[in-house]
């Protein structure tokens, strides 16, 4: 469905539209219907999960490394800009090609060999990361990093983004996870950064600084991923508590014991509002409206035991109501609240904000504080959900796009939460990275020294500036772009 | 104790000897006897655990992070080679000045901060990997890596090599434990990359760039490490096998049952024959000069059990004869085998190239088979032992350094063993880095494009090249050198 918004990439000096025309018939010569250039297919490239849009000149579909070469290697003579795409599911834009240029698609590249005996995947960066699991899981092995896009994600997204999710306190993130990757220079020179094995000390690691720079510095094409044995047992336990800066406190009380649950999945009482109200139904129907804690310990049965021997009396004495699922469709029926409450504040305004801060453990009741004051401050409907096991929150500032005043109280919001996490020696992003979404605040958590390397990394990496452009390091003011009204698969209910 | 051998750094016009005097009459007017020029102080930090020696111009001992800044803009603005120093304990040259100029030792700068809560420690760069592991076991936390030479060798130095030690099997390397980095880029700049949380997506990963990178991109002086709950319990056990294929064929089928053991330590039979003619000891009386393999499970006492369950009854059958420690006490017989061979090889040689390499798990027989065919086509002794969990094998070829025959079969022994390991796609240092020791193989081992891409960011973020020049990229015949006669603190026995 092709809307009538303005499409339009960004005009950019660096990036003429006539040049990028003639090499995209030179692309075309040399990989023919490889290279999309239909209306709807462009428009489909044209947007992430952040859904702001900006169509690009084509989509090309490699089929081979060759192919990926050819892309690249005319994209760097001809100066055109290039943007890997698996899924389009991040939540930053950065699938987004800002600049116009070229949609590198990846989707259809998912094979995934699983090697039994040494515990590794062997990933293709289209591969989704639910695909991956499942395969290791048929092997006995686990692949930890679960975003909740995971049925969608790619290996590749997620490798661009550094993706954690729920269980990182307890199992890290992605970058914990690879040990090799495969892919592309932007002058089209095929690389491999790490090795199948566990242990590499031959060189910089660009490995690592592949990961997380949002296809910035090269091109993934496959992964090798570290798993780890499988879980035997798993257990799901909930509690609701008096206010947030409880739920916030028991979780420190936890931890302090020396205990990592895999998942301390925490909802604040907004967050619970919302999804009580859209679903119609209440996990504690006495204690309504509650700040919640989703608990979830993992391991070998024996561990899950010992545990739960902690976990247990400390939910029980610290919330004011618990349960403990019996079984897997029990702990399902827990999870689908958590599930259900991003979706479900669309009920307080048709635009959100949705940051996902990290802040120290020890600062975890002052956010709270702060989230309750920045309420009122802006008297927006504000509601927080996240990790509490890494302190990974997402902080969801809600607003009516067409009420000027809201949006301003919006804008004015996310700097006063951004300036709060800079200050408490937290992280802007843990696990979206940064693409457009987060450009206005990264001068907020990141000096012009550090800056300044990172854009030296760039160019010495990218001399002509051609790998997904536009991303990190240009302030845009994001909420002044309207995004396309579209439905997307991994969109909550 | 100065020798008399040479000790002049190697001459480099990049780094005129006049220039760099002019610059250490500047810095000694910035920060007096921090400096120091004594032969004696110049001497010792002439070489590290490779004994090659390269005599700095002079010594500083920073106390602020100001002086840090001054020496750097310094150095910087006169290019002046700087080389950070903790102990000194790498095994690849990498601290030792090859073109002179300035040695920035931070060995005194060994604080350890722990938080018991949040369960991290902020350790400065000098504190040694022991003093951050005991800090942490008082708190009941653990931090897992764990190189031989840990009480000695510094964070620092660590970061600086990624290093790993013998359970990285199952809890990786130092990468895999640092949250947060803080120092000085080459100008005197500070940054910060990370933070003290464990999500961070906020740009280009600098932070896991600059470990391993030798002390070739940046100074660390801070690190915010994370740790894991502190194992309650600890089971040994060591089999004897009838050869090195039975022994390493046993650790796949182990590992293939998705059991990770935190050690699992190979010895072949000619390390296990040099410690029992040293020690005049006998692990097994019955079985002398058997293959071994050290076992080790750890965790709660509940996932020791587990593991011991399948762990048992696999080395009964896998090994021609085995034990398990009853108590600490013994457990610490059995590791005493294991420290002695290193020290022993020297009845066989007074010259060692120690290659730390990697090779996957399928070819650990292989590797055994090709270890065999290399004693006998270089008619010297080699003897092997190492992680058998992570496939990072120490290979150690003895020889005479005035013999010029074995010289040579030697030099010959290592190519062909580097390029076998970069035939299997295993890696050429798993936790040495490459320092000067292994230059002559890196081009075995990476690509020209991937070379040329770690220049690129060399020069990005090192534009004067001030920071540790000579290593990693210029290929230096290390045999050809004649190291100092120095016996250091954690040579072994």
């Amino acid at each position: 469905m092709v809307e009538t918004e303005n499409l339009n990439p960004i005009a950019n000096e660096a990036f003429p539209v006539a040049r990028i025309r003639k090499a995209t018939r030179l692309l075309q010569e040399r990989l023919g219907t490889k290279v999309r250039l239909s209306q709807a297919e462009r428009y489909r490239a044209s947007f992430d999960g952040m859904k702001l849009a900006f169509q690009p000149g084509a989509v090309v579909r490699p089929r081979t490394e060759a192919d990926i070469a050819a892309v690249l290697e005319l994209a760097n003579r001809h100066r055109v800009p290039v943007t890997v795409r698996g899924a389009g599911s991040s939540l930053t834009g950065s699938a987004a090609p800002v600049f116009g240029g070229w949609i590198l698609d990846l989707s259809a590249w998912k094979k995934i060999i699983i090697d039994a005996e040494m515990g590794l995947a062997r990933a293709q960066a289209g591969a989704t990361v639910e695909a991956v699991q499942e395969a290791a899981a048929e092997a006995g092995w686990y692949y930890p990093p679960d975003p909740s896009s995971k049925k969608y994600c790619t290996i590749g997204g997620t490798i661009a983004c550094n993706a954690g999710g729920m269980r990182g306190g307890r199992y890290g993130v992605t970058r914990d996870y690879v040990l090799a990757l495969r892919g592309f220079l932007p002058t089209g020179e095929r690389v491999q950064w790490g090795a199948d094995v566990k242990k590499y000390a031959c060189g910089f690691n660009l490995r690592d600084l592949w990961i997380g720079s949002e296809g910035m510095l090269g091109v993934v094409t496959e992964a090798t991923l570290r798993l780890i044995p499988r879980p035997e047992r798993r257990a799901t336990l909930v509690g609701a508590f008096a206010d947030e800066a409880a739920a916030l406190g028991a979780v420190r009380r936890l931890l302090g014991r020396r205990i990592l649950p895999s998942i301390l999945e925490f909802l604040d009482r907004y967050s619970v509002r919302c999804a009580e109200r859209a679903s119609g139904k209440r996990l504690f129907a006495e204690k309504p409206g509650r700040p919640l804690m989703l608990v979830e310990v993992e391991g070998s049965a024996a561990e899950v035991e010992a545990q739960l021997a902690v976990v247990r009396p400390w939910l029980a004495a610290e919330a004011m109501a618990c349960r403990e699922a019996a079984d897997p469709a029990e702990a399902e029926v827990l999870w689908s609240v958590r599930r259900g409450c991003s979706g479900a504040m669309f009920a307080l305004g048709d635009a959100k904000l949705n940051e996902d801060i990290v802040v120290p453990m020890h600062h975890y009741e002052t956010l709270a504080a702060f989230l309750e004051t920045l309420r009122k401050s802006s008297r927006l409907p504000i509601a927080t959900f996240g990790h509490a096991a890494d302190g990974n929150f997402h902080v969801n500032i809600m607003y009516h796009r067409d009420n000027p005043a809201e949006c301003a109280r919006a804008e004015k919001a996310v700097f006063r939460l951004m300036k709060k996490v800079a200050a408490l020696g937290g992280a802007i992003s843990g696990e979206h990275g940064i693409g457009l979404a987060k450009t206005p605040f990264l001068r907020l958590a990141r000096s012009e020294a550090e800056i300044g390397a990172m854009r030296a990394v760039k160019r010495a990496l990218d001399p002509n500036g051609i790998l997904n452009p536009g991303k990190l390091f240009d302030p845009l003011p994001v909420w002044e772009r309207r995004p396309v009204r579209e439905r997307l698969p991994w969109d909550h209910a």
